[in-house]
């Protein structure tokens, strides 16, 4: 069964933005993974149509609100292909619900992995200040950060997420045998990768100065350049994330 | 002057992507920022214009040629709106040269900060198993990592990296009492947002349950009300991101 994404968005326009191309691309054309956008402004009640309104206790910006979330969480059940069983609206692992949030817990590949075998992740995406904290306490939304930086809102950090599961499915990359040697990965211990390189052999770039591989890549060594990739990782771990060392 | 993105990339049909909408996309429209891509395949020689080929050493997939690469960073300047500080190439403050990268230094709202006062921003997009080190060496590229994940390739970073940026320029946000108190500010010292709530005061959801707004906020008292949103901030840091705390 695809693995399938429910969007709760203010911007179905933003979907499947970078998705829509490149290997992602064909692999939604070929339902190898799938989305519905569900409009949180359809589900506003009134006049209006608000879908926010002012924090208590005062402070700038608007907060979503809860009552509105809850009536598009719930509408994301008709969006779904059935048998499906996502029809509770529970948390579990394999119908993850998840508010993208920079106070939620930090995105890692491991989590990644994990979210890549669910058969329904479903998505809030906040605007503004962000949202009720009600829905969130109600329906046990799962608060992920994609890193410590506040970006415009939940979209863009929603296609992240997305990116990053929707590459791992099956079918979706072209080689199989890249993802276990990436950045993070259990084979290369979860230390980041080494440099590479590619023809020309030896490279004179534009101000004059020459760059030549190193010399171990072209020994044919098998052992030996895996020693030195092994190094190098390790090496540029330890400049630039000493944290994942510990 | 606006900021100006140099987007080297193989997907230009990528961009401007989740930025053109909502206050980005307005203020693109309204010139506070712009960007310019360059396709690496352009820039690619021989009959089969191919912008990568096989990792000298062996291995799983292909790697990007630091050749045609810095053809296409060169051709950044016939790009740029003149006079430009950025007719160097060179990686400096006001003309940052970055790329993106799972093995890069993690993103902070700090380095966004100072990225977004820059004037131009270079970001090489890598696809497959990432680009020749000679590129990344000889024009002294700062790698830059989103989050300890991996993506299908630079350009979703790229543009949370841009989103996270242009957010930031004068102009952009309706409100800007907002920026100052979200998390990661300097007015939170570096800690998680508090929770938020908004009408309706006491919210019935469909299983039944009652949610009301904690009473505090409720209060008028903003003496306690700014207190008792210090110590959620304060709770909240501590039970997800311990590590902000060191």
């Amino acid at each position: 069964m695809p693995l399938h994404f429910n969007l709760l968005t203010l911007f179905p326009e933003m979907f499947p933005g970078t998705l829509g191309h490149s290997l992602s691309g064909k692999a939604l054309d070929q339902a190898i993974w799938g989305y519905s956008c569900i409009n949180i402004r359809d589900y506003a009640q009134g006049v209006h149509k608000s879908v926010d309104d002012t924090p208590y206790g005062g402070g700038a910006g608007m907060v979503m609100r809860a009552d509105v979330i809850e009536k598009a969480l719930l509408a994301c059940n008709d969006a779904l292909p059935l048998p499906h069983s996502a029809k509770e609206n529970e948390n579990t692992p394999d119908t993850p619900l998840i508010y993208l949030s920079p106070r939620g817990k930090p995105l890692t590949q491991k989590k990644v992995q994990q979210l890549s075998r669910a058969s329904t992740i479903t998505l809030l995406c906040g605007r503004y200040e962000g949202v009720d904290q009600r829905i969130l306490d109600a329906y046990n939304f799962e608060e992920i950060s994609i890193g410590d930086y506040v970006l415009s809102g939940g979209e863009p950090a929603a296609l992240i997420l997305m990116d990053a599961c929707i590459r791992l499915l099956p079918g979706v990359m072209g080689n199989t045998k890249t993802a276990p040697e990436e950045s993070f990965s259990d084979q290369r211990d979860g230390l980041l990768e080494y440099p590479h390189y590619t023809k020309p052999a030896l490279w004179s770039d534009a101000k004059g100065n020459e760059h030549s591989v190193p010399d171990i890549l072209r020994s044919g060594n098998h052992a030996e350049i895996e020693k030195w990739r092994n190094l190098k990782s390790f090496e540029i771990t330890r400049r630039v994330r000493p944290d994942l060392l510990d």
